[in-house]
């Protein structure tokens, strides 16, 4: 299963000797371009869904394949609305409160409950509460007259029998069922489920589920689960997903798969990934020695390398190894197609305005798609955008919407106008709070705690963009709050003198967390570190954190607390840019020890010396300090559930946890 | 099962002589009040869900019970980004085109492919596409340094191993799907699906499925069907729902059915029907006796008669019979306890605004959901409210939207503008064609027609208030075309002198079909009718439309043609309102024929003798002409295919199908 370094020069080398330029493969055309080619080959290859009969129980989420018509008026007879007596409207004229009127009882009057059918020749239903019983029970008292037609429900009010009850491509929920049932529609005319298989391929992956946690770790093979974001967003377009076994980066058996699902049935194959044109990516020669290729590359980012053919008047298509790329091919080429085919439309995103938080640069002649969080700040929608990587599986499951930037577009300023499809519901974000700034782990707990405590559906969502980019959005006004650990050097006080820099109006100063801050070190702590003069030690290989960082500058206070000089340490100008990179360094062996924050060592299974506390403190400007989601996140964060695990963490203190450390009155401009 | 008058004089009779009154019995509670009230003891009871624990593949649409974190790092190692060299940036550094400088394979170079572990000391690759194959095979030559962690995807990039991946209360779709997949969470926390048990009840109700058409018809019994639409919605809302079988309306059996239901595990019971106060609504007192009722009746309508209760701990709840208003209360009390139960919001609807077409009363201290039609015309969107009927179950299967009246208004005036909760998404209205005026059949077919005829998702949504009101929403801006057959008695041409009458600006006067109008006589036309002056027949009693209606006017002018006086036909003063009472005045035999079309005829079984022909009419603004959808909806109703189906329909012709008419040029004002 694993491939070798030797393997993978084999491939590379034989690439560089045919002189293969990759890009120089891809044929890249626009989206709707690449689209509309597909569905229309795959139209005029005639190939469609067959239609099925389903007991109409059994019909929830499936699609109408042809009109629907009603077999049975509803209601199929005139029938009462309420209870009471039914009577000929005639019958009753001139009946008031002074002249009250008896109706014989089977003759002028007839008891009848709600639904039941009329008897012959009335036309009218008088309620039980307006009717008053007279002694010989054989007839009862009005003092009001009926008008014809009064409580009553006329045959086919609701439906006439054959009228056409659904259109084709009807998806079929609650509300359908229910008006079925009422026509007597007992089965169902709809499109056969799409069946889409799912062939994974690549030699040196393994199905998630069976993936030992040593190899993945140690990079001896890769874990295989495209195929279940696959399956999940196909099930949820209402197809039916078959999950094939892994196949090898070769092509005769790359086509002998391919063969193999349609022959079991398969109406649609999906082959991932190998399709872009690598020295091992054989999707778009399979298809095309198969059948036909009808575009190999997609001007889109994410998803460029997408192979869209057709093998026996089959749709066929290849997608990406990336996660999110592969995802962006499925939702743009294979769920339209679904949809499509069953004549009805892809499900679609709400969409919203809002503000770009950030410049986004662009690729001209690429469209883009971005995922961002989203916030409401004072009634603008801000959208932030999380990382870009293809490879970066949470900016989806994180991402609060989609933005799009055009082709012919060179990028997006800062502050520009966009359009996002939602991923959530536009509540779910109304409801939330975005905090921009320094990440802490902490902050992804609070999210958790406040969602049970409010009923409201307040949420905290969270940006990283380090605490003076936290500080620089609360100026800028494009969040509720930031998150911030930024120590003075001068006076050895955290984030007043950064707020006093860097904000100009009234903002509230709350300590979320102390933080402690340690050394991290290998398992079993081989060199006996202990505190920070040890860094000083000959036989100690040091690893740094980059000037600025918090990290940093708690280190060189620590150093002088101690009259260290840094030159003294060996590694002191080797630099790494996060926590975890640091925590790497210890780990491979290229240091000894770094400074970072307890949940980085846990992660990569150091040992850790805790050597000094840092304030990890939130910053709120005033003017959302009422706003009832604040006061629920401010709740939430004094409360011992909070404190309790927080510490259960480990690696933190809560003594002044939710108090207010600062307020600042801002400055004139 | 069936039930007899005398069962229901019985019923009623016991009702009238205890002197109930059905609506004292009810203590109305404002809809956010009730379900707090049934909420708060519901917590207090201390009713929970469990959790457990499902292997990732099979976590689709279930919702997390807790935090989730990451297990593993995401990627686990440094890893190349691209396939190529993984090299030492140090070791590359000066290297230009000028100055190419060549990497010894295995010492400074290493192949790799996309997504391996970087080997040890290295933090770059060099893209395949920029090496240079140095001869000797054993060196590559580079012409361009590269720079630390250039094309490397460091270790947790993505996610770091114990960082929380996702909150309580989410749902598992797609993305979370492969954000646990790399975070290699193979097992995920998720709460229980709540089991739903439904127990339909009534002593004369039947299962839908297993009742004959003719004992509906005749009215012998009902079809049980609502819990065929309650568990559609409680399964689209992720829950389990367990549909008992029918319980007779007797307390103790009513009794024992839920006992039996919390006995065999289920969560949540849901009673239907019953729930009001008349002589045999049970669920109250048997939610009583076994426990405790919060709350019965709701002021809102429909839903008012809704029972919330809690028997052993367990929710317990009672909606009422009619299917719309028991749907309006599964939606607005279980729904939402189903989401909180698993500390997640239930699925929200996305708003709109729109201006309300009609004027709408309500009752004050009541809220009411009104099911409206939308369509965009001119930018505005416009919302038509449909039937307001409990028992009109396709008002629900033929809306777009819902909107409320609070309970605090007593009605909106037309043209007020309204929030409404989209039931269908936006860009499938905004698609539409809005059609209000006189309804036809083969509207509902070109509907089905042009969905299926473009790719643009265009649709036609029709709204029936007769001919005239379709000219005033023409004139009011409020629709894009009408449909219209108004006769001019005068001059025997149809839709002109209406058109000029009551309109200003431009329209195009389109020929959808000519329609036949025929007698309807019972099945094997015992009378012998054969054409209008059978009508003057002494054995002949007929049955008339209202004046003003088309069919009645066209009556008219067939008299006058044939000299025939109106007082000689018997019955040409009863007067019915439309095509379907003048039907089933037919078929119960309290007249023997009346002038109609054929759908009508038919879906009574009746026969119909064809007697003239009166021309169907699309009004459309001028301004509208040019716009793609309504030359989408041209272009198919001149295609074959629609007069094709037309004809099929029976009683149409379709000689003048898609012929402009008339082009009226308006009038200045």
């Amino acid at each position: 299963m694993a491939t070798t370094e030797s393997n993978a020069g084999k491939d590379i080398a034989r690439h560089l000797e045919k002189g293969m330029k990759r890009n120089t493969y891809l044929d890249l055309k626009p989206l709707a371009k690449a689209r509309d080619l597909w569905f229309s080959a795959i139209e005029e290859s005639g190939f469609a869904l067959g239609e099925e009969k389903v007991a109409l129980p059994d019909s929830r989420g499936r699609i109408t394949a042809r009109i629907v018509q009603a077999n049975l008026s509803s209601p199929p007879f005139h029938a009462a609305a309420m209870d009471g007596i039914a009577v000929r409207a005639e019958d009753t004229f001139g009946a008031s409160p002074r002249r009250p009127l008896d109706l014989q009882i089977g003759r002028q009057a007839f008891w009848i409950n709600t639904g039941q059918k009329l008897p012959e020749g009335c036309n009218a239903v008088i309620m039980i509460e307006h009717l008053v019983a007279s002694p010989s029970g054989e007839s009862v008292r009005i003092e009001r007259a009926a008008f014809p037609w009064q409580h009553v429900r006329k045959l086919g009010e609701d439906m006439v029998s054959s009228e056409i009850l659904l259109a084709p491509g009807t998806r079929i929920g609650p509300y359908e069922i229910g008006a079925l049932a009422a026509a007597r529609v007992l089965a169902v005319p709809v499109c056969k489920k799409p069946v889409v298989a799912i062939i994974p391929s690549g030699s040196e992956i393994v199905p998630l589920m069976r993936a030992s946690e040593e190899a993945l770790r140690e990079g001896r093979c890769w874990p295989e689960f495209n195929s279940l974001i696959f399956a999940s967003l196909v099930e949820e377009a209402g197809a039916q997903a078959v999950v094939r076994d892994i196949v090898p980066d070769d092509p005769d058996l790359l086509r002998k798969a391919v063969q193999g699902a349609l022959a079991d049935g398969a109406d649609i194959v999906l082959l991932n990934a190998g399709s872009s044109a690598g020295s091992r990516d054989y999707t778009a020669h399979v298809i095309g020695s198969l059948g036909k290729v009808l575009v190999h590359g997609v001007a889109v980012m994410p998803g460029k390398p997408a192979v869209l053919g057709l093998v026996d008047g089959h749709p066929v298509l290849g997608a990406p190894g990336y996660p999110v790329s592969a995802t962006i091919v499925v939702e743009e080429f294979l769920l339209p197609l679904l949809a499509r085919l069953q004549h009805t439309l892809p499900k679609s995103r709400q969409k919203v305005s809002a503000r770009l938080c950030q410049a986004l640069p662009s690729r001209p002649g690429m469209e883009e798609r971005i995922r961002v969080k989203l916030g409401d700040v004072d009634g603008t929608m801000m959208a932030v955008p999380l990382a870009r990587g293809a490879g970066t599986v949470t900016s989806l499951s994180r991402a609060d919407g989609m933005l799009t930037i055009p082709a012919s577009c060179e990028g997006l300023d800062a502050g520009a106008a966009v359009s996002v499809a939602l991923l959530r519901p536009e509540e779910r974000i109304q409801s939330a709070l975005l905090a921009i700034g320094s990440h802490d782990n902490t902050l992804d707990l609070l999210d958790s705690l406040v969602r049970r405590r409010t009923s409201l559906g307040c949420s905290l969502t969270s940006v990283h963009v380090g605490s003076l980019g936290g500080l620089r959005a609360i100026e800028q006004g494009q969040c509720h709050l930031a998150g911030s650990h930024l120590l003075n050097m001068e006076d050895g006080v955290y984030n007043r003198q950064a707020i006093m820099d860097n904000i100009s109006r009234p903002v509230i100063l709350m300590r979320l967390v102390d933080r402690v801050q340690g050394f991290m070190v290998r398992p079993g702590n081989p060199l006996n570190i202990q505190g920070i003069r040890d860094l000083v030690r000959e036989d100690v290989t040091f690893i740094n954190r980059q000037r600025g960082s918090g990290t940093r500058v708690l280190l060189d206070c620590l150093l002088g607390k101690e009259g260290l000089k840094p030159q003294a340490i060996k590694g002191y100008t080797a630099e790494e840019f996060t926590h975890m990179n640091v925590a790497a360094a210890v780990l491979s062996g290229r240091a000894d020890v770094g400074l970072g924050v307890l949940a980085s060592a846990r992660a990569l299974g150091l040992d850790f010396i805790p050597v000094g506390v840092e304030e990890y403190d939130l910053v709120i400007p005033r003017r959302f300090w009422e706003d009832e989601r604040m006061q629920a996140l401010v709740a939430t964060i004094r409360s011992d559930e909070f404190k309790e695990q927080v510490l259960a963490m480990g690696g933190y203190g809560v003594e002044k946890t939710g108090q207010i450390v600062w307020e600042y009155q801002g400055r004139d401009k």
